[in-house]
């Protein structure tokens, strides 16, 4: 069994992880850690636990073989800094922190994006995992650049759920304000764009065009929708980029490739990421889709552990969708 | 043209009042008064005004005819403490403050249910708007109280759009929360119970039974639905108890009897009050159905004062519905 | 392993039980049978099954071990007069044909409300799965009934998402209606009322009270929410009433009394039964949430099915809830 | 008064052309034409309305000053054929027969945009009502085209409303799938292009570069949302391409450029149209939103219908917004 422990543990992401690793085969959770909640039963806070487990938020960690992030953005270093952690221990950071500054304190971080990283993931003692949108995106295109085939501007627009914004309540998830809305925020300037771009040229894109990338805030509470095109010169005829992208993520257990379109809901509540792929007016157009909070973050970060650990890929994360 | 001031200018039902007042033919609105945002454009706050008003929130009233109080519930009485209202100047108040309690400072406050108080409104100096969840359920019972019907308990359980909790985030109106959600809060115990008591009462039911009123959160943002219950003995037949209410209610230009089922979209965005009676083992049924932002708060306040002024009841008050 | 053949196969509740049944380990699906849509693959109509089955539809079944009616209400009856099912193959209908009405073709079905019924279910060959409404609503009585504590009328209103009504698409669940929509159907007259008054009766409560029962649709997918009170005399003290609660429900793995007050999401996309018990104005008032698709109808299905073939209750049931 | 009659009178836009006729001060409606519905009361059908009209389908019109074509897409030809319409009577089209093919029956349509052509729809006797998405996607770049300013591929998303895919139930609008999820249709080869393009052009901007539409089904009922960019060479400076969209839209009463990001609420159950603008990254993006019954059908035929008469453009269309 592994020791798990979770660091920031009353938020969205430490909430996903649970539900996770509570029906995980080869985890022992020996901690929940919160500053704010010592004491309280995790199924208080996180209620849907409720008859799941027993755990108490505790203040620090006892012997993990592995320690999750779930902090805010930014305070993986800190918390990296005020605590003593054993080098034995693997850390995989669901923050932005070391995705494109991956080494810190003797401590270097793979980027975690299992369809791209895989073998480098397997020895790994850290793990960055990649963020929601930017997953989305990077699955889309990941093909293609893994054949230095993007060349010219890419076009996206990505509506996300409201758990990509956490869990404290603010303007904007407000319900009075979310629901029947639609908005954009950050147009061309998201933060996701500098792991994209470095995730797309380390694939073997080394030139990388612009990417124009406009997110958008969504009324649901989970997934991601990307709707991505590029202007497509035909060098490889549009059946063989079909089997590209197959081929590609052949070995991947959680990335498909639909025939038909597809619609956000058929991958809500589970690890998977879907691809439809078509071609018009000069440009092809990949839509992409995933739940943020698993295959955008505690279930990307189990599927890492899971390589890890020498584990199947899979092992805990054959969930069962939401469909409706 | 009636001089309005409305105090508490950045809140929801301030927001609602200046969307319908500032299409009322009768209407001048002089200030729009708001500790926080003193010289902010309204339309700054209330987004949806935008190329609808120029106006900008104001520390203090000038010359008004009449003030809508539209700050928190038990701050009334501290405004009209800390102001010198002139005696000639009118009052609504859309809190609770004097729903019960009627009597403040010299001012005497009317209940301002229209539908029973049109007269004693027509001339009152002082108007205490009724409460959302009590308007939706004195409609539902007002006729059978006015003839004294109301013998047995009355059960009600009514959901309400998430505007009435008004604009302050929070846990309960997080838009993760909320959206495809449901729940109760202070079942049996809800603040309105005493004014929805009262005015059964002063319609002509002495005695009333107790009244079972369990209040639900609903995954939507506007409106309330009550579904109201009693026995019925059949001391008067069914066919007139319809008749009972399609009497009732003849004069009001905003309560209708419908004979098929009803649902709550067929009120949203309007002042009306939509009812439906059946009769089904023993026990008549009751369902009611209003906006809580308009009937049940601004739009009210609006009939209110249009009475008070000596206006045609519906004046800026014909809106068109949401529907969808 | 287990044969499974599911008949009715593109429906909901068949859906249901595929995304559930493809995890589960004791389980091999020979068969999903469509008189619709024999040769197209499953995963084209339940389409979030891309990429966890290339199961196709198929006319009949072979040689299941059990077989699931995923069949229009009404329709079990047909299917067992048209097909030669032999003695030794179970069966689990979804359907509501012989919740009432028990012997049909020489075959005598269990009512399959695990909680009530686990021991007979062990043994049973046929079992009729509960309807949604009534799970709802019965786990909320059961341990009262069982006392025979149900002595004064029960009222109940219970609100139910979309997917209740089925996959035809009609005026009720058209999205333009729906959302943001709440209204009530069937009320006092719901058919559920037989077999949640046959069930607390056999359970203990002889002379079962009035239960007026009023039926709400709700603007969600997934998820009923009852909200269900009774006249409470005091013979049994209120922490012996929780304690009644827990031990009824001790030997259950999916049913938890909350101590703090329940929303529906927290069971949403599990299989448990949450309730949650207050006591008000001489009443007990209990709130008893449910998954419709899961515990309401294909998850339950399922947990008989474990009890049925000796497994432990909970195989393939311990699932990651949506939480949001 | 102007006598209006109202043909395919049960649909979506027909009923929202009631909402607003019904309290436009100068006009009488004569008729509402259903094929289906002859006898029935109106708000038996636009259940909303009840209590606002006692108005009953009819087989056919009398003499009306106007009619409104709500008809299917293509039905319009043949309702013209099939009734004889005195050449005294305007007619407003909404559907889209007539916006690319203006000319039938010896009558000739003006495409009703009132923004571009509202001199020409003075005078007009037909009008060819536009898009909902071309409304919304047209109003974002009119300015620039109106200066021969696209010079580059445009680049949109727009995301729309349920109501936009009509009042028959089907399987993209059933709540059970669309409610929380996202979906694309018909990218690139959107109906509504053809229609842009000829007003781009007709505005001024004669070479017309491509147009790059992805259409999305939006999880809300009311609304389209549409972003907008295209590469921007600084030929004019930023301050002044505000300018001229102010200019452009300034004597236009429903069309506002927003200082601050828009969200899609702030228009819906208005007839106005929002416009915000930034400069990112070498392009300028424009977002854009319209209610898509409202501005994007039967607002719009509202307005054109007070141009053609004479009246004040905004008479009967000073809607109060919905805002939540």
């Amino acid at each position: 069994m592994i020791n798990v422990s979770i660091a920031g543990g009353t938020g969205y992401t430490a909430g996903e992880l649970l539900r996770i690793l509570l029906h995980h085969p080869e985890v022992n959770i020996e901690s929940v850690i919160s500053t704010t909640s010592v004491g309280t039963p995790v199924a208080e806070i996180h209620r849907d636990l409720l008859g799941d487990t027993n755990l108490v938020f505790s203040e620090t960690f006892h012997q993990p073989d592995v320690i999750f992030l779930c902090l805010g953005h930014g305070l993986s270093r800190a918390f990296l800094s005020d605590n003593n952690i054993p080098s034995s221990c693997r850390i995989i950071d669901l923050g932005n922190d070391f995705r494109n500054n991956p080494v810190f304190n003797n401590r270097h971080f793979v980027f975690g994006l299992c369809e791209q990283n895989r073998e480098q993931i397997r020895t790994a003692m850290n793990v960055a995992n990649p963020g929601c949108f930017a997953t989305t995106i990077m699955l889309a295109l990941l093909p293609l650049a893994s054949r230095n085939l993007l060349k010219e501007e890419i076009h996206v627009h990505a509506i996300t759920g409201s758990t990509g914004a956490g869990k404290k309540p603010g303007d904007t998830t407000h319900f009075s304000y979310r629901d029947n809305n639609i908005s954009v925020y950050k147009p061309f300037t998201h933060q996701h764009l500098e792991e994209i771009g470095n995730t797309l040229k380390s694939a073997g894109n080394n030139n990388l065009p612009q990417v124009n990338f406009v997110p958008m805030r969504g009324d649901f509470t989970r997934g991601i929708f990307a709707s991505v095109y590029t202007k497509w010169n035909g060098s490889l005829p549009e059946p063989e980029v079909i089997d590209l992208y197959k081929g590609y993520y052949r070995s991947s257990p959680f990335v498909f490739i639909s025939q038909q379109a597809i619609s956000l809901k058929e991958v809500v509540n589970t690890n998977k990421g879907l691809l439809h792929i078509e071609f018009h007016n000069g440009y092809i157009h990949i839509t992409s889709i995933i739940d943020n909070l698993v295959k955008g973050a505690s279930g990307q970060a189990v599927q890492n552990m899971n390589l890890m650990f020498g584990l199947d890929e899979t092992t805990g994360l054959r969930l069962k969708g939401n469909a409706f």
